[in-house]
């Protein structure tokens, strides 16, 4: 079982990987993923399909962290998320909050972002040829 | 002078009392004010322009903070934002980083959150008559 920090920084870089069931392994079956303020996506299968979903169109994936607090068991980090559509890199600034359970598990992974920022660039960039 | 935490909630009790000018009394003068991701509001003049506009609408407001983390300077807050417009009331999840300088001020406040969440609310309290 990893430090907390250790935990969340095993998960971005499975993510960064594109590499979904690496990443799962890193979140309990009953983990809550909560993109703020839509509704939580609960469980590891739900999860799985939004993970891919978003996942897919990018041919890379880098989640640079800008800042990280820990606290006990809670991940805060500032990150930049970033998406390469085409040529391009789609960027989100994005602050997320993590809770580790006893096992060393994400049990509530939060994210606060501006939707419209993603959907805007995704938009551009897939349909901007 | 007061610690990081109580500089916070000193301003964000200023703020639900809609009384700018004592919000800005908790500002630093080249404060930078960053509503992710949009472009930096740069000093006390610009912030208190754009504090006035947000918080004219509202009848009442209502920053309640769901989760506080203090690490040396740096506040961070998960909020619920509340805004009486009418009779109902706008609500927005925010994430808050707040950095305090030597002199208690401050020097920057970065909030992450749906700016979409916060138009479609306005727009249907305010259009809805």
């Amino acid at each position: 079982v990893g430090t907390p920090s250790e935990v969340v920084r095993g998960f971005l870089a499975a993510i960064e990987a594109k590499d979904v069931d690496a990443a799962l392994d890193f979140l309990a079956d009953d983990v809550s993923y909560e993109n703020m303020p839509m509704d939580p996506i609960v469980g590891k299968v739900a999860t799985d399909a939004v993970l891919r979903s978003f996942l897919e169109p990018a041919a890379a994936v880098e989640w640079r962290i800008l800042r990280e607090v820990v606290i006990d068991e809670l991940v805060v980090n500032e990150r930049l998320d970033r998406f390469r559509i085409g040529d391009d890199w789609l960027e989100l600034p994005i602050a997320g909050f993590f809770e580790i359970n006893d096992q060393g598990l994400i049990r509530r992974w939060r994210d606060y972002f501006d939707m419209g920022s993603y959907t805007r660039q995704l938009a551009a960039l897939t349909g901007g040829g």
